[in-house]
């Protein structure tokens, strides 16, 4: 019975159910930052998802990519599956910009996570979940 | 004329090419670490290649994932595509151990890199060679 990992849920809200993936928003209100995390129990490295399981995951990495893209013109896309700490396999996929607290460098350990304020993580939800599902 | 960024290139070995990649390692002996540079002009972002070359380059992350795991026994594999910095897309593959410099943080803006030795280095690149070589 696939679950998220307690800190990924406790770090992020639910956006949406993509074929493979659930992707996630980080309550980082630094940057626009979602997580995808494939269905699929007990695989903590992307060499242990199958060949198909690696495809599907590759175009909803590109389409999580293109959305933010879309949605906030950032200056860069970062991906990034790390997992050192947290042992479910899941891929970072951040919006980041020239004045970001952590740019040039990477958002991990970069300090700490600022809240979004109710209302604004309510209207970052609503816009990501309307761009998923045109999409 | 493909040719690889003048600060990826100083910073790395020339490993192999894969079909869609060419293979790097970065000279810091403090991680196995190689950087895969998709053999495309003027791409920065993973959702600028086509459907075909993401394809093929998620199999060639495994590949390398499989071989780091092979030969190194990590606790970890890292993959990063940032590019905040370098204006060529190029992936991260590290194998990252408990008691590495960086553990449990990302490898990125961790501190000065370690140079290898030379027979250190020339045996790294030799094993790595022969381990794409069979794959």
């Amino acid at each position: 019975m696939f679950s998220i990992h307690p800190t990924l849920e406790s770090d992020t809200c639910e956006i949406t159910d993509l074929p493979l993936s659930r992707v996630l928003l980080m309550k980082d209100r630094g940057f626009p930052w979602l997580i995808l995390v494939p269905r699929r129990d007990a695989v903590r490295e992307i060499h242990e998802l199958t060949p198909d399981d690696r495809a599907i995951l590759i175009e909803e990495v590109s389409l999580a990519s293109t959305i933010l893209t879309r949605l906030f013109s950032p200056a860069k896309i970062n991906v990034g599956a790390l997992g050192n700490i947290v042992p479910q396999l899941h891929i970072h996929v951040i919006a980041r910009f020239e004045k970001d607290r952590a740019w040039p460098g990477p958002v991990w350990g970069s300090g700490p996570r600022v809240p979004y304020s109710e209302e604004e993580l309510a209207s970052t939800v609503s816009r990501l979940q309307d761009a998923f599902s045109r999409a």
